[in-house]
């Protein structure tokens, strides 16, 4: 039996429409990650430093100097960028015909020096680097008051709209917070105003009594699939405590975080055979009143749906993986430590 | 350079990054449309009527029985619902899990009795019999007071999310009115009481004095590509007269919009390249005072581009097609009458 559920924070519809007899494999007809390319033609690998624009930050040994090898995580303009950070900011407000310049930032996070490494593959310091990086980025794009929100995801495989293969993630600066963001925080805020308290928290309580959503947990964070997930096999990974932006997590916080991630994607690679995947980090607006309601949160998406007409007519998802199912799939997964 | 736009209409935003040297064999890339399975193994094809639910409706030959050949247009419950119409509907509204069971209607119209015809390919006279049959059906499930909205759409092609080739449309009739529609009413709502008119009746009368963005026109309809259009290539098709639901529309409408609907799709099919696409019926709710201000409309969205992280996170898509240039290449495309 199908149902309609709602999700509390994000304040989306989905259908939950199980297909029969539901195994993993049923869901690994897309395409799998592959590697594109070799080293010498990956404008991500060291020594092709000057196929990309001059990088914006890098972690790299001390004395090398800035697109040379010598890093470890590198951040540069995207060489084909969606928005222009050159670009005046300006606002057409006609009624009809409303739009902004393209201004903003588009960066790239280049998360390994090696062209084959995936994050499974990493090691805990290794990913720990990226997740500083992704602060070091926030932080630093704070101090442009035009921006007023960055989003940072991760595009893994063609299928999930990543042109080179070798790890990296992106970032892009806006001028305004987007309407997912947007929504969600009118969602969130709603129902901390009834309800007394913020959405995710309560949420992670009850998946932690309940335990048939919840993936992993350690210390600092839990990873489940929420009852009304979007999308098959989707994960989020948000910290136990109450904390609205990913940027005042400590150090502690960042290996507990690479650590849960790490054993989050094992799991999906094992489950889903090497899926695509798509990560998304929804994190709070730089400025607003929500730090009481806004939980950050780290989603994973594996690419497995296509989205068809009923969704494009209706913003309804449907998802046919019951995200009890999926959970279980995921706890039981054979991976190596 | 690219630009943010916002829709009048849907109240979504959308980058419009154009690639450079736009050129339509780019869009090309994703696969295309082709046929599926034979005549002697569709389910949807004459002869195979057991094959499929007992009709709920069918244009059919004077005496010849259901379920049997003698038909030209033929209604289905779809054999795989991800609703279901003998569900007993019931909401659940607790403040973390609010869901309702999955109630609702699941229909598929099959267009043609041949396994291989498409719309471009077919007569007028046939693709009137398929937008009577929608009205017929949006008519009868006025009838089940539980429905609130029925949202009726075509995926053509495996790539747009059809398992069969066959062509045919699939309907869904819901016990809400979803998010989309639901917003779409809220945003031309506030215009209509600000601006004093109906958005899309305002925004054809602009697209007609400019010219650029229409593809093509005749008495009753305009087609054109939104200046905020979500997807590359996204055509709309809207009566000039103001009119909220497509079940209105008389017989002489109907015709006008069977020509200037197989005109488009034939002008898709030449530029693109016979691509995979999804088309969604955008009309009034049953229910609510709505007739004023809004307007409905046929879309149409070649599949092109992928949903990735960013659209994802951010709920703002990119269009690498600037709509004036995709206009253009429609309005030019080579394409016999």
């Amino acid at each position: 039996m199908s149902e309609f559920r709602k999700n509390p924070v994000t304040g989306r519809w989905v259908i939950i429409a199980p297909e029969r007899n539901l195994r993993p494999h049923q869901f690994g007809k897309r395409e799998k990650f592959r590697h594109v390319g070799s080293p010498e033609s990956c404008p991500f690998c060291p020594g092709n430093e000057k196929e990309t624009p001059p990088e914006v930050y890098a972690l790299r040994k001390p004395s090398t100097p800035p697109d040379s090898p010598g890093w470890e995580v590198r951040v540069v303009p995207n060489k084909y960028p969606i928005l222009d950070r050159q670009a005046e900011l300006r606002w057409f407000d006609r009624a009809l015909f409303k739009r902004i310049t393209g201004f903003g930032y588009h960066e790239v996070i280049i998360e390994t020096t090696d062209h084959y490494k995936t994050i499974p593959e990493m090691e805990i310091e290794e990913i720990e680097k990226i997740f500083f990086t992704y602060q070091k980025r926030l932080n630093a794009l704070r101090g442009d008051k035009r921006i007023k929100y960055v989003i940072i995801f991760k595009n893994h495989g063609e299928e999930a709209g990543a042109s080179i293969s070798h790890s990296h993630s992106q970032l892009l600066a806006l001028p305004f917070v987007p309407p997912s963001v947007e929504k969600e925080i009118e969602v969130v805020k709603e129902f901390y105003l009834k309800e007394g308290n913020c959405a995710l928290c309560l949420m992670l309580q009850e998946e932690m009594k309940g335990k048939e959503r919840i993936v992993e947990k350690n210390e600092q964070f839990v990873a489940f699939i929420p009852f009304a997930s979007d999308f098959p096999f989707e994960v989020w990974i948000a910290p136990r405590g109450h904390s609205s932006s990913f940027e005042n997590l400590n150090k502690e916080g960042i290996r507990r975080l690479a650590e849960i991630y790490r054993n989050v994607l094992r799991r999906v690679d094992s489950v889903l055979e090497r899926p695509c995947y798509n990560a998304v980090l929804h994190t709070a607006p730089f400025e607003g009143e929500h730090k009481e309601y806004f939980h950050w949160y780290l989603q994973i998406i594996p690419q497995i749906t296509r989205i068809a007409g009923f969704e494009m007519g209706s913003g309804i998802l449907v998802n046919v993986a019951p995200p009890e199912q999926a959970a279980d799939f995921l706890r039981r997964a054979e991976w190596k430590k």
